[in-house]
């Protein structure tokens, strides 16, 4: 198991390992003396491990409730949220217990987000099973909700006080979905780790768990400790997410997010390329690992759909918008475009 | 005018004045670059209030958009939270734009909540209509909005970038509402204020605007400097409210805020006196000042109805509750009752 600290506003282990399931009564035990706990889950994810969870939790003497939402993004909308704010409520969740988001990152965003909302605050513990939700969205505090005019438009700051991430919930996930966490993965080492980059570029998904999810939270607590409000430093990690998230719009996410991210960072090499932000074999190498993992480069929508949905992103203050720019494998640049400016730039990628 | 600066997590100032309404562009002016403005308010503020508002922010270059709710504690509701968030994606508001609450502590929750939560936190400016508002819920950042199962169940700790208090708006209050108001200030007075208290006592509806405001909002201040997140001294603010909210919520909100406090005040003065935390001149200089101002001391609901709904009260932390109590005027002491034992303590107060 590897134990990954991190410290914010407040302070938290990342576990990572095999197995952790089992023991994550034991391990919430030590964090918190209330023996109640709210377990928000999807329908998948519920038949598959919320036994385990709630058997643990059993044996140390938690008191468990489990509201189930559906699984995917459609769930992370605000009917769910004001209905898991009143589940708590209903359910008589106190300021001393505790909620657990046990899923992907549409879990862990809408479950932190309430869990951030109910009594201005309750304590939150993220057990993720996907990649992503491991390498990324259970990491770093940002929770958030979809509105009807776009992709987390609405939502809070709230660190967890634990993350339990058992890789071995990796294994009931279907190839599709750990793809989408490699797009993640694949970022990660854009932005800040040729190593990791040309370790999935050449294992796939037989990656190195342990390796791969400990470097990502690393590296994002690294990040997010430098920047914890997204001001700054923090959009580094945004590469490939504006014009990804645009795409997971247009398509009503029909596309997934990883996807639509994979397409967005080959949509911004190209364009970095072009714009001579980059080289030529910088950008190949990010595409092919790209196509090496099976995810897709090609956007299926032209700019002026993706440039029109973008705009909308919450990223853009005022008239400006920042981008996040490669100009190696293991290295971005944060640039600030006017929106016609970038409106050109990404015409040298879509 | 009198300007109290307030360092929390942001430092901001308040100011208190008459005819501040008509400078309001140039006071915004000063703290944004933007020029951008949501203005959430009621349908009676609206009528009075937003074409002065709305005006001078013109007048300094700010683009307005406005936005509605029905007067009234019912407002103050999940459907309405998720509304006004729709309603700043659509008109595209980004994180350097500013919501504006120009109303009494319903509106003041509600857009405090929606623009803690929209882009995951934006610039909000308070402008309160009402005494209650000015003395308490625009100072401080606490936001909300109520659940079914009760009042303030989900919110966020959002401090304003600034407060414009314009107490000519305090010339169109209903004097029903105004006494609400004085409801909070007679607690000011309580628990750290006794020349308030007495100058209440003396000159009742007829108070000094800006000393009242003024020190309310500086004893406001200073208590919620030392506790920020409402995790110790701050709940001394609750002096009144925990039976408040119970008797506001068992009436269906029929009996306003200010008079299920006023009541509340009561009940807290004759059971501590029953308990011996008071001397029976301190209960009663407390109960006749109550009675002095035309507000409520008697509650009309008996204990075991009550007491139910204030089991689902947020500041019951596992078994236990967190009492404010008087000692004297100008002095009340947090005390933690078990549930069954504050049970007691209540009997000799209803």
């Amino acid at each position: 198991m590897t134990t990954v600290k991190v410290s914010l506003s407040k302070s938290y282990d990342v576990l990572i390992g095999g197995g952790l399931l089992g023991n994550a009564g034991q391990l919430l035990a030590k964090i918190t003396p209330s023996r109640r706990a709210a377990v928000i889950t999807d329908d998948i994810v519920c038949g598959l491990y919320s036994q385990t969870l709630a058997s643990s939790l059993a044996a140390s003497g938690f008191e468990v409730s489990v509201f189930t939402v559906p699984n995917g993004e459609g769930s992370k909308n605000a009917a769910n949220f004001i209905a898991v704010l009143n589940w708590l409520a209903e359910n008589r969740i106190t300021r001393s217990d505790t909620v657990i988001a046990l899923g992907g990152g549409v879990v862990g965003d809408l479950a932190g987000f309430a869990a951030a909302s109910y009594l201005r605050g309750v304590r939150l513990v993220q057990i993720p099973t996907t990649l992503l939700a491991a390498v990324d969205s259970s990491v770093g505090g940002k929770t958030a909700i979809d509105l009807d005019a776009g992709k987390n438009l609405a939502g809070a700051f709230h660190q967890p006080s634990l993350v339990v991430c058992d890789y071995d919930t990796l294994d009931t996930l279907p190839v599709e979905v750990l793809r989408d966490g490699l797009s993640e993965v694949i970022k990660y080492g854009v932005i800040g780790d040729e190593k990791l980059f040309l370790h999935i570029e050449e294992k796939g998904t037989g990656f190195d768990r342990e390796y791969v999810i400990s470097e990502c939270v690393r590296m994002k607590r690294d990040i997010v400790s430098e920047d914890e409000f997204d001001t700054g430093l923090r959009r580094l990690l945004n590469f490939g997410h504006t014009v990804g998230h645009a795409i997971e719009q247009r398509s009503c996410f029909s596309i997934s997010h990883g996807k639509a991210v994979a397409i967005g960072m080959a949509v911004m090499a190209r364009a970095s390329k072009k714009a001579g932000y980059c080289s030529a074999d910088c950008a190949e190498k990010i595409i092919s690992a790209i196509k090496n993992t099976d995810l897709p480069t090609e956007c299926p929508y032209p700019l002026y759909e993706i440039f029109g949905v973008l705009c909308s992103d919450k990223k853009i203050s005022g008239d400006t918008i920042t981008a996040v720019v490669p100009e190696k494998v293991g290295k971005c640049v944060l640039i600030d475009f006017s929106l016609a400016d970038f409106n050109e730039f990404l015409r040298g990628g879509i």
